[in-house]
This record gives structure tokens, sequence and C-alpha cells, in this order.
């Protein structure tokens, strides 16, 4: 307990250090994470190995499920991806240090605020040995310092890979300590204790998973439990457009939170859109959950009568429930009371209709006509995705490296006091924008 | 308790349409409130003047500081104030629906980041009736819905305030709803559980106060528990700009949050600086608590001998801590360990140490040769203040209406779906920045 902590407090004592480090040196030391990750290819997938072996057993057990025991494993190709992801975050523009905004206050004293790093960041996730330098690099280039905690059936995959990457960097000069690995479980309730020092949790996993770590710590989360979108089909859709959408939503990648789980209808185009929709699902092994209006379009042989709890699960698999509404309103609030404010789409050709559901659903990706599975990182041109946030406060949606920033305020002033602004006779501020980049 | 669930589920349900009100309708609601204040400015006064009855009681008693009184008190200058105050918020531009980022993804597949609002914010305040009209005005013009709970002592005048300016809010078109106000102790422990409903809480009072939200809720929390701001006297200082700022930065109001509380001497420049220095604090009332080496320099007849305790204690009175630092770099390990991330000020004349300072020392506001008492909404610029953050995330230092403000990512499509942009023959992004605003 007394090492996690000193490790912690290294790595806090390290951010500061790491925030001020030139953009030379740190994409000197992603280039040289890059070239390790293929020296050391065959010692990491012979760790992997290791892991793979105890996952075969714990997948006999029934521990392990088969999606986790795919996701853990580690060969040619993997590092392959894992080094052109590392130098993809090179080419990511450095954000430390960026001038925000510029005000001159009055003659001589400028406030600027500047972009800089969050700190200590806590990255807790479960069997997915990429995570590793995925993060580090993103964290490594925008100046944050991270703990680690991984999952224990990955335990000598994510040590290698750990040891590997944040050896070169130290070589090329990022502050010993700014990376450290946790390696026991009763390290996840060290991490989530020490809001002191970590400034942000970042949990990837399940929902389950996240959800605990939300509940069980007072360090902010950024991350989302659940994933329940939805498409809405209005009055005023366009048939073709509809299916595409919907189908494409739900079966192009069905584990994933971004796809679709609940199917809206307008009643006015049920009939019209219905029957086709269905076939289309059944087609292609979708099991369809309708409420009764829409059961008496489908017909019992298609679907299954919905229950309650259909409207709020996410299935993460080829099922689908659909639902009739009454109006745009009507869809528009089930939204907001069933979905996770994760992403929803709506098909329509009204303008009117569109803007209303872009500005009352709260969500934090709201879609005109397009699949929800194209709320990802990497897909809105960030280069790089830490997560797809569903919060309300600091970065929501899918977050690259800018929601691993905050700023600063700097003041440069040349002995001024506060007593000259105020009281009678106070001189008044001048409250000028300027163009002016930060520097001394 | 089930009404007050029910008013903060009507609140955040009123969130969502507030959302969405134009710019004209807000305007002319904050009109209607100042026109509303100065209407019943008597009526505001007669309902203070029963909560300044029972207060004189309750100082009496020793219950409640002469501060906190004189804070309760409303007159005809204050609500003067009060109407100036929502008539500035009228001149702040609509951050609602502001175009921050576009983006095309594909022909005809764009990406567009909205500014929206938050959503329902709940406002913990302690005896300051102003900060009803100032939150509330600025909540409004920034979309968002309130949830208000105010200290026992200004029930009277709170309530009053609240419903003169909700009732002329709603009249003007501002969804009925919007605000609520909770008027009793155990609302204060009802408002943290409700983790579903409100998005962002802002506590407003003394620091154990807010130390006590924060430790207390899941919903965010914007804000500060504690202001220990530093000013660190460097090797190469101008020893006039010295004397200065650090006597500003004391006494210019020693009862508020960014007043100076320990003052760093490099030894370098301790024994010109530290008598002069001190013969100020001494003609101005300031209690020296000093470390041995200052001491042996200013003498045990104008300070005392500072205890440990002294280096993490906001005195938030007319006392200052100083001590000797061997350099540069202890000065900003000092500050990063005792310092509350709020503002901290470097006199130098020396530009290396002076951006080393402020690339190194961890605070929401750093500042070469100015005051402390700069750090302020209002001399920042912003027009109106919503407190001040010592956060590492979502808003930090002074925060203006923009700390109020989220985004949603909105894609306009034409049917597009993403297997076409998967697998062989995948289409690729375009990913171009543009300049359009966001329409339909």
């Amino acid at each position: 307990m007394n090492d996690i902590k000193e490790n912690v407090i290294r790595a806090k004592s390290a951010s500061i250090t790491l925030s001020a480090v030139s953009t030379k040196t740190k994409d000197n030391a992603l280039n040289a994470m890059a070239n390790a990750l293929d020296s050391f290819r065959n010692d990491i997938i012979k760790a992997n190995a290791k892991d793979m072996d105890a996952a075969a057993k714990m997948k006999e057990k029934g521990e392990l499920s088969d999606a986790m025991v795919k996701r853990l494993k580690v060969n040619d190709e993997k590092i392959n991806g894992m080094i052109l992801g590392v130098k993809d975050v090179v080419e990511l523009k450095d954000p430390v240090g960026e001038t925000i905004s510029t005000m001159e206050l009055d003659d001589d004293l400028i406030l600027y605020q500047v972009r800089c790093p969050i700190g200590l960041l806590g990255v807790i996730f479960e069997s997915r040995p990429d995570v590793v330098p995925q993060i580090m690099s993103l964290c490594l280039k925008s100046g944050n310092a991270v703990v680690f905690k991984g999952g224990k059936e990955a335990s000598n995959t994510n040590k290698i890979l750990f040891d590997v990457l944040s050896s070169a960097a130290y070589k090329a000069g990022i502050p010993e300590g700014s990376f450290c690995l946790m390696e026991t479980r009763d390290d996840v309730s060290s991490i989530l204790k020490m809001n002191d020092q970590i400034d942000l949790l970042i949990p990837r996993g399940s929902n389950e998973f996240v959800s605990y770590i939300q509940s069980n710590t007072k360090i902010p989360v950024l991350g989302h439990s659940a994933g329940i979108c939805h498409v809405y089909v209005d009055e005023f859709a366009d048939i073709e457009k509809a299916l595409n959408v919907s189908l494409d939503s739900k079966i192009q990648y069905p584990a994933v939170c971004n796809a679709v789980e609940t199917l809206l209808v307008n009643k006015k185009i049920s009939k019209k859109f219905l029957p086709k929709m269905t076939d289309l699902f059944v087609k292609n092994g979708v099991e369809i959950r309708a409420d009764k209006r829409a059961m008496d379009i489908i017909g019992d042989k298609k679907a299954k009568n919905a229950k309650g709890s259909d409207w709020d699960e996410e299935y993460n698999d080829m099922i689908i429930s659909i639902r009739t509404v009454d109006s745009l309103d009507e869809a528009i609030e089930f939204i907001n009371i069933h979905g996770s404010k994760h992403t929803d789409s709506i098909i329509t050709e009204n303008k009117i209709n569109a803007l209303r559901f872009v500005n009352l659903v709260d969500s934090s990706s709201v879609f005109v006509n397009a699949s929800t599975r194209f709320s990802d990182g990497f897909r809105y041109g960030k280069g790089a995705e830490v997560g797809i946030s569903t919060n309300k406060i600091h970065s929501r949606g899918p977050v690259g490296m800018e929601g691993l920033m905050i700023y600063k305020y700097i003041i440069i002033g040349n002995g001024h006091v506060v007593k000259d602004y105020a009281g009678k006779d106070a001189k008044s501020f001048t409250h000028r924008t300027l163009k002016k980049k930060f520097r001394i």
C-alpha cells in the first residue's frame, strides 16, 4: 500500500515537470516508443502467450468470455497497429502552451489564457492491452502523467508493454516516474481514494465496470457506462434512408456502445415503413421486440412483444426494440428519459423537425439522416480517441487529446496593484481583446 | 421530500425547453427581471428587515458572525447593484448555439460542434441574497435551469427575490418551472443526492461549507474550498514592486480568497527586502509569522515564530506568514504542496525565472509582477462571475458564463451509413475543416 502511494505521489510530482517538456522531446520519445514496440515484439508476444494460456483455462471454467479472450490476444498485426497508433500521435499538434485568449487589462498588464495538461490521470481498464500504448502516447503528447491499472487476465502483457514503452520514453528525456503501473486488484481501491493526487479517471471496460468506478470515487470520471442509442423515423422520413440507416446502426457492429438499441417510429409512417424494416431485420438475423401498435403491423411471427425493461436495455447484440410514437415531441421526450445521452439520430426530410430534434435531444451526439455508428473519435477526425463521454461537463461525445487539457490564466504585470483600480479615482480596466500569443 | 423531487424533475424537464429559447426572449425576460426588482424594492427591503431582525438575535447569541450579518443586509443601493448586474447580463453575448468547430466528414456529411447549456444547475449558498439575481440571470442567458438553496438566515429575502424574478421571467416567456427554490435545511441533503437530475453544483459560501458539499455528493462541483495564495519574491525582484504587490495582495481586501497568505522570499534578497517589507506590514497593522531565517532578519519585536500549521492556513485576515527559500524551484515546490491551486504571483525582473514559475506552478492563476487580488471575474473582463474554480477539469480560475456551457456534436447526413466506410473498398473520410456555421 505504501509503495503504491509513493509511486502515485512520484507520478504526481513528475506530472509537473512533464507539463513543461518541449514538443521535440515528446515527439522523440514517441518515436522511441514506436521503435521499442518493434524491437521487443517477440518478447511481447511471448508474455502475451502466458496470459492467453491462463485465459484459456479461465474461459473453460466460464470465468472469461470469448470476447474478452479475443481482445486479450496480441500478435504481430496488433503490434503493428500499436506502432501506427503511437506514430499517429507524433503527427497531432502539441496542445500544451496554446494561447486560448489574450486580453489587455491595462497598460502593461496582460491576461493570457493558456492551455495546459490536467496533471495526473488514472486509467483503469479491462483486458485490452492496446490501451497501454494508445493512452500512454496521448498522455505523453498532452503532457499528462498516468497511473495505469489493467485487468489481472492481461497482467503479463500489460507489464511488458508498460516496461518497454516507459523505458523508451524515459531514455528519450521524459521525466522518470511519469508513468506508473499498478499490478494488484487491491490497487484499484487505492487509486479510487487518491483524489488528492489523481485529477481525472478514465475507465475503459464493460458498463458494470465503469459504473462501479463512477460510484466509488470522488475523482472526476471521464467516460460512459451505457450506450442506449435511438433512431427516430419521423413522419417525413425518406423510407430508403430510414431502412439503410436503421439497419447500419444496428448490425454494422452490434457489440459496441454506438449501435442503436431502440427504433422509434412515427405512427403516421409506421404502416409504410415497418413491414419493409422488419423484413430487413429478420433477413439479417436481428431479433425484434415491439410495442403493441408496432406488433399489429409486424405480426407475431417476426417479432416478440417488448417488455417494459426493453426500453432501458443496452443489448449490445443482434436485438432491437421498436416503439411507435404519436409525434416528434413524444420521441424527443422518450429519448431524453430512456437514452443514455450518447448518440441519437432522426430520419427526416423536414428541416424544422430536424432542428427541433437536434436542439431538444439532450445527447452528446445528435444526428440527422446518419447512422449512430458514426459516433467515434476516428470518424470525427480526432486522430486518436481517449473514449466516449456522456458527461455534461468538461468533455462530451468522442474525446480526443483535447479532453486531456485544461488551461491556466497568466497575468504579466509590471508591479500592478489592485488598490489603484478601487475606490474613488479608481483607474479603469481597458479589457481589450488582443491577438497576441503568450510569451514573457 | 416528494415535493422537492417533483420540483427538481420539473426543472430538469424545463431545462430542455429553456435550452432552445431565443436570445430575444431571454433578453426580454432579463429586462423584465430588472424592472421587477425596481418595482418591488420596498417589499424586498421589508422582507429583508425580518431576516435582519432574526439575524441580530442570532448574532447576540453568537450564532452568526458580524460579516455574515453585513452580507445579509439589502438596501436601495444593493438593489440598484442587483438591477445593474441583471442588465449587464443582457449585454453579454448569448453563447447558446455558437458553432465551435465544423468538419466535413464526406460529401454531404458534416459534423458540427455546437455550444449548448449544461442543463440543470444546483446553486447552494450561504447568507448573501445578491447571489439570487446574479446566478439566475447568468443561468437564464446561458439557457440553464437552476435549483436554488439559500441559507436559513436569509430565507425571507431569498424567497421574495426568487418570486419577483421568476414571475417576471415566466411572464416574459421563460418556461415555467425553470427556476426552483428549496426552503428547508433537509432540502440540501436531497439536492446532493439528485445526481440523476442535477448536472453541476455551484456552492457559494465559507470553506467549510464548500468542503462539506464536495465531500457529500456525486454531482460535479464547481468552486473552491480554500484560497491559499502566495507571493514569491525572487532574487531578481525589483524591491519597490515587491513591496507594493505584496502589501496590496495582503491588505487590499484581506477577507477574500485571492488575498495572499504566505510570502516566500529568496534568501539572496531577504536581507535587502525583509526589513522594508516588515516595516510596511507593521505600519499597516499586519501580524507577521515568520520562519527562523526570516526572524533572524526581522527580529522578534515585529514578528512571531511561525508554526508548522501556518503554511497551510487561510487566514482571511490581517496576518501573513513569511518563509525564506533557497531557490526558485524550492518556492515552486512549496507552492504546489501548500497552495490551493488558486492564485500565486512571482516578483522578478528575470524572464527565465518568470517563465519557469508560470509553467511549473500548478495553479489556476499565475501572475508575474502583479497583485494576487487581480484574480477575479470582473477584473478578467468576464462581465459577471459564477465563482472561482480550483478544479482541474471543465473550468478553472474566475468562471464567467462560459463555465455554464458544454457542447453537443451534430452530424447532418443524407442517409449515410458506416458500412460504406468499413472493410475493403471502404470510402475515406475527407476530414476537412470548414468555416461554416451550424444550420440545417
